[in-house]
């Protein structure tokens, strides 16, 4: 068993993640509840055999899935390769989580401060057809969809802004709400034979709930109850009541997760 | 309540139907069983208050998935329109089912003896990282597959062939073992964020367990294990332990069937 207070770690590792949403109550660990970072955390502690704390990109709510979540920890130099750890990782972590790739960074990289980029897609089953395959990973909406006007609201929500009214919890005045959103882009795509309505977000980072705030006010605009000057009203009324619903949360997937080049060993 | 014994069916009805193969003891009925033809008879003699008997596109077996097999039934003037019919049966097949589409046709259409064409597609996530959404759907084989050789394989059971070889039941010398495969394509596609192996088949009919043998003997040549040669020796063997393993049930799809033009109304 190797501790910090023995060895320096002279290195970090970074864990790309994915995970179903649906098979947890959420990433952040909580006292008798099944969590990714519950499990992630035991499965690393038996493979590198000692207590391992990590730190995470994206804290995401129950249901929320993950394809490129990443999570880091301090590593050492006598420990598994990174393609045996992969193997025995997914071995022990179990159902519903898969580790994807593991990579190097210096020794003090944190998943959570060092991001600078965090990319989401929220996918939409548009239609009297009910979702089949995509059931559990898509939100399904009957009333047809104008995607144009959908384009046309969410271009006020790009830029660096105060995201206040698309925020689920950020009711007390001092915390800063400014984010900067660099792109928003909604297609068509189809998956397993599906056609769906992708909404992919990206931007610095992301307020409680804000991406599924978004999406709600977005599909108020694209059925039609709503117009793009209403969204555009809702951003600067810097109130929660002023947006639309939260989107449910088994339509959002936490892509990927960007950082500086220089992060890398 | 209108029976067929008072008013002759004037057309038949067509469902497109999806399901997960997963949750269902197979399509076809049994008793004690939850299969998809006991929920679909169920439903459609709830919305057409009638007793309704179906024939099937595809028999598929337990854990094989469905996005277009194709179920027919008689109809009669009086009942729901195609929309109306359509929501109440997706109302009432439950979870694991979707009926896509509802069309038209001539009277005394069968799903099954007037198929022309019938595509399945085989999905195979390739590769040490396992599969996370396309686990209920993919087929894990962590061995490097070499597309080349598959398709130089593939090409040897392109044509109107006997697959005796290829069938799980085909044992009795007596039934007819000759099946048309029109092409089989392999090819790298993306879903859902994930990178798979995809091998479609489309023919005109296909034995029982045929296309998992064929995918299974395929994956037999793409791992190294076997060669092109091997394949086309185990062809004309017409026995069925010249062949390769049955691959998992829940890496197929029944894709689409097709029929002539002339049938529908």
């Amino acid at each position: 068993m190797v501790s910090a207070e023995q060895t320096e770690s002279p290195y970090s590792l970074a864990l790309t993640v994915a995970y179903d949403g649906l098979a947890f109550a959420g990433y952040a660990r909580q006292p008798g509840q099944v969590t990714v970072q519950g499990r992630l955390e035991a499965a690393l502690s038996v493979a590198l055999r000692r207590e391992v704390s990590t730190a995470v990109a994206g804290r995401t709510d129950a249901g929320v899935h993950s394809l490129g979540n990443v999570v880091s920890c301090e590593a050492y130099g006598d420990e598994p390769d990174s393609d045996a750890l992969l193997r025995s990782l997914n071995a022990l972590a179990g159902e519903g989580i898969v580790i994807r790739q593991i990579r190097r960074a210096h020794a003090g990289f944190s998943a959570r401060s060092d991001a600078i980029e965090r990319e989401y897609r929220y996918r939409i089953v548009n239609g009297v057809v009910p979702p089949l395959f995509l059931g559990r990973i898509a939100w399904g909406v009957r009333k047809p969809l104008d995607l144009e006007a959908m384009r046309a609201a969410a271009a006020h929500l790009v830029g660096e802004l105060d995201f206040r009214s698309f925020c689920v919890t950020a009711s007390s005045l001092g915390k800063r709400t400014f984010r900067r959103i660099d792109a928003i882009e909604i297609r068509r795509e189809e998956h397993l034979g599906e056609q769906c309505i992708v909404v992919r977000i990206a931007g610095n980072a992301f307020l409680h709930s804000m991406v599924r705030v978004v999406v709600g006010s977005l599909v108020e605009v694209g059925s039609g109850r709503r117009d793009a000057a209403w969204l555009a009203d809702a951003l600067v009324a810097c109130e929660r009541a002023a947006a639309g619903p939260t989107a449910p949360a088994h339509g959002l997937t936490l892509w990927r997760v960007g950082y500086p080049d220089g992060v890398w060993l």
